[in-house]
């Protein structure tokens, strides 16, 4: 509880098909991948909601990893359900069904405890969600906060309203592009932290993420990997693993800090692009994270 | 005469046409950005052919950097022009005209202290040409190769004919991917180097480049630039500068000089595409390269 991040976001079942094969209705969603990340570094708390369909197989994965499920709120009716296609580069996904099922009528509701959180990751959901649980907490320390092209479009005026109250904002470069306007991701962050935002993060999917803040301007290269399976939740990954690691810290706002966590959640994606699921994130063996970020920094290392 | 390397290719006018306006006729060919960035760590001498439209001026930048013209044969016509027009993103041109004109014959022949050349960098030709361009050298300790789209899909077999006799073979991520039908470039970089290549670099345009060798696997970003002003020459000069650098070492089959070239290629792209031509490329300050080395090697570090 001493490094307490609430993570916000969906819970969900995911039917994946790709080169490698087919997951039927497996563990997913953005709370999912980004909690169960974080709990390498910090203490994650989920709230989302499930279906009456989730059953106790399907939460093993976060108790395994210790994530606390006590804002896991359980609904009559059944789990959002995502199922999509990739390309055979795994590249893009063609999504075949979205079931937004319970998830539909979502509502965050914080309770006392929870509004004490210290850090806060609101994963991809509706920017009026994000907006109500950010009313909801009381003084956090690090407000982390995701989004997607979809409320980029339908909720710009909110998303905006979040940023004002944002610490940290991840985003794709496309998603960068779409809500600024502007090509070049340098100018774009600039845009971003002018809206708010006190520091930007635009993940770069295959070639790494780029920082834009005050405290400096940075691009890093991913975790390269040779055997990629399935790149589902590698964004959500990225985000939760540096958010938990920030949260850990007593001063998380400095340049090598931020750097640091950009770094971690390199290496957290790459362990989530080697399974479908959370197979493999929720897995990960003693060392083996330190020996990525080992072999990611003398990578780097002149 | 030193660290003498030898660039083949083409030495071209461009009109190009972007966002920030258009430049009519102005120096550019491969052989022309390659050169010029390889003379700030090395003795480049170019084998080219122009036209008799070839002016003084146009020579110029080369005569300023030191370039040794020697090898730059004048032809009854008109020299190479290209023509193009980017989108407003400067990232993709639409090629307007190619006229070849004098180097639609053009056959490179080594003086007899060309052929003693102990650097060569073949820039993006005819790999026949690249061929005749071996044949002739008599034992250099460096063949660095570029190539590029057209001559995968026209002439592979000389290609991988090239490849055999290259210690550092340069191309973009789509041409990897072209070569080799791999979409991953790690697989797709090992396939290349079991074509024959010693080293191979995958630039990555925006995103820097990728190292893929017996000595290790690497990825780079790039010097990163918020304003941009044409991105022609870019590969050229990240091809020309790494080579020129290796060049100038005693010994440059190491990881960490690779590394440091790669480096080094970045750095010198984000001057190449800060105007239009080698403006900026052949202007470079004293101190200015240093100064952007700094701020890379500081970017990357923890």
């Amino acid at each position: 509880m001493k490094n307490q991040v609430l993570v916000v976001g969906s819970v969900a079942f995911d039917t994946v098909e790709n080169a490698h094969g087919r997951a039927e209705r497996v563990l997913g969603g953005a709370a999912s991948y980004s909690s169960i990340s974080a709990s390498y570094f910090a203490d994650p708390a989920v709230v989302a909601v499930v279906g009456t369909d989730f059953a106790a197989k399907d939460s093993a994965p976060f108790k395994k990893r210790g994530v606390n499920l006590d804002g896991l709120q359980v609904k009559e009716g059944k789990t959002f359900h995502w199922g999509g296609s990739y390309d055979k580069d795994l590249k893009n996904a063609v999504t075949k069904f979205t079931d937004l099922n319970v998830f539909q009528d979502f509502n965050p509701t914080l309770t006392p405890e929870q509004k004490e959180a210290k850090a806060v990751f609101l994963a991809n959901i509706d920017p009026e969600l994000q907006l109500s649980v950010l009313k909801q907490v009381k003084n956090p320390k690090l407000v982390a906060c995701d989004t997607m092209n979809y409320w980029i479009t339908s909720k710009r005026d909110a998303i905006i309203k979040v940023l004002k109250q944002t610490d940290l904002f991840f985003l794709n470069e496309a998603e960068a592009r779409q809500l600024t306007g502007e090509y070049n991701l340098i100018t774009a962050g600039k845009k971003i932290l002018k809206l708010g935002a006190e520091h930007v993060i635009i993940k770069l999917g295959p070639n790494g993420s780029m920082l834009v803040s005050k405290l400096g301007i940075v691009q890093f290269p991913p975790y390269i990997l040779e055997h990629v399976y399935d790149t589902t939740g590698a964004g959500d990954t990225f985000g939760g693993g540096a958010t938990g690691y920030l949260a850990s810290l007593r001063k998380w706002d400095t340049l090598s800090a931020i750097k640091r966590a950009m770094m971690i959640g390199n290496v957290m994606a790459s362990f989530a692009i080697e399974s479908f699921s959370v197979k493999r994130l929720a897995n990960i063996k003693e060392g083996e994270i330190e020996k990525r970020l080992q072999d990611y920094t003398s990578m780097l290392r002149f």
